[in-house]
């Protein structure tokens, strides 16, 4: 209902957002969505009722020939279907064995990062389908869940102060730009996500585990469909549907977060403003900016009053995936 | 990623978002979806490049042979269009004379709760296309604004309560059911929705404005679009859309919201598990129902260990409008 002038070397917020959130959105333009979502082959398992992932043509076509696997190109979308294994622990196996063909011949630039770390993939009703190596998850195109963890104070007055840390120069992804207090894109099957978030809290940021059990506090879901580009490691236009279960954490004085390791350069206390300066001017990890946003949404920093698209930034925060959520 | 036994009497969470957002989700069943939105005629303004709202046939159809207004059914979808007025003021006075037309004549029950009130209808960026009367909206299926305001109190521990209103049995709409402390589905163009929450307080619950004032926190919005059912007044099956500006009060000790009239029988502060149980026994207002989900959410009182929908119900609770939000 009002609208703010901007300066020009900044982007506004719902371009942040878009960013973020960069594949069609139905309501705002149904033909482009459908062309979309129909240009991808849809991962799906005979047995499961709905798509598990969503594939880009070049990563579906390596599959052809594959025992195990079946391509439908005939029907409309596209299939990508595992026809073998019949529980979780052999589906895993068949998954494994392709991906490690296409690590092996490199055929994929994204799995030379391969993680020796299996993430779940959960079917409708949040059964485990199967697990997969964490790099290959935008192969499939299967749903990612992170946490998120953002630490606070309030000053005298009561404004509050956001933890941020600056990743290190010499991390692979995103280096030099500020990221959450505490962020993790890996929660173990049969992990709670805020088991996740205060472990990772001790491992990233050095905060004691019964402050942060007794303080930590869930606070919802942000849901987002990214496109990959050039920013993160691979192929490019691979998709990365993304759930992140947010917890915040309001610390007392005189504790702080730390760096535990190389990865982190440091923490620093940053005032709103500041936050939301390093926000327009792309100085933040795309992945946290939308998690500053929401914290800032929920703690009444970013309103109608200061934000023109606070409707759709509140609503392209949180959209529905066309995949199972576990 | 758990799951919990439900006693069969009751809802679960995501049946009571259902029944709120109950107009199909487009990444849940994509063909269902484009078939709900053809079946609407478009309301559409020559000058305007997006619909502004959805028509169900039954009254579009009313608007035939009407001066001003022209139905195009060649289309699809089919368009029921403003032809006349060049600015708010004009516009107004086009809708108001067929609105008028329409109650005086008895054309749909919804009317006859005419309020003698304007509410503003937004274009794209905001600006104020024209104001009709609060009974006419889901007529032209445009979107509605309105303010939430939610009381509540922390007890010795830290825990929190909710203060709700009873609505009284001889209320219009959804009588005996509970309902927020304070909610309006009006802002009057030009007012901020902070502006109408704090006037609301005083007029609803008695709260002084000047505690409201320096306490009242925004804390983002829901959005939805709701099929209008039997419970409503007026015909079934008229589009609401709906944009909630959410606010939230922490009232100090001793401070209580009281009732201002006959529409409100009481104020009692309730305990979440209370809250809860009154939610999916169907006791609660469907407006508030998913207000206060949000609520609990925001305040880690449902999370992902004690709610096995938590990720849907939390995006479906900001579903992205086809239609411009001002």
């Amino acid at each position: 209902m009002s609208t703010t002038p901007r300066s020009t070397d900044r982007k506004s917020f719902l371009e942040i957002v878009n960013a973020c959130d960069n594949f069609p959105v139905p309501q705002q333009g149904l033909q482009k969505y459908i062309d979309s979502i129909d240009s991808f082959y849809h991962f799906v398992i005979p047995s499961v009722n709905q798509p598990i992932g969503l594939v880009v043509p070049s990563v579906a076509t390596a599959f052809r020939g594959l025992q195990d696997w079946k391509l439908d190109e005939s029907s409309t979308p596209k299939t990508l279907a595992l026809v073998a294994g019949n529980d979780d622990v052999s589906r895993t196996a068949v998954v494994e064995k392709a991906l490690h063909k296409f690590r092996d011949e490199k055929t994929f630039s994204i799995l030379s990062r391969w993680r020796n770390e299996l993430k779940p993939v959960y079917g409708p009703g949040g059964g485990l389908l199967f697990k997969l190596d964490r790099a290959a998850a935008p192969i499939l195109g299967v749903v990612s869940y992170g946490i998120h963890l953002t630490a606070f104070t309030r000053i005298n007055d009561g404004q509050i102060k956001i933890w941020v840390q600056k990743r290190s120069q010499s991390t692979a992804f995103y280096p030099g730009l500020l990221d959450n207090t505490v962020a993790s894109s890996s929660i173990p099957d049969g992990q709670l996500p805020v088991e996740a978030a205060i472990r990772e809290a001790g491992e990233e940021a050095s905060l004691p585990e019964d402050l942060v059990r007794s303080k930590i506090k869930s606070c919802g879901t942000l849901t987002y469909m990214h496109l990959r580009d050039s920013l993160a490691i691979g192929e490019v236009g691979l998709l990365q549907p993304q759930v992140e279960y947010l917890f915040e954490l309001e610390l007392p004085d005189g504790v702080e977060p730390k760096p535990c390791d190389h990865e982190v350069e440091w923490f620093k206390l940053l005032e709103v403003v500041d936050l939301k300066r390093s926000i327009s001017q792309d100085k933040v990890k795309p992945g946290y900016a939308v998690v500053a946003l929401d914290f800032l949404i929920r703690h009444g920093l970013l309103n109608d009053q200061n934000e023109p698209d606070f409707v759709e930034i509140t609503t392209r925060l949180h959209r529905t995936l066309e995949l199972p959520v576990g």
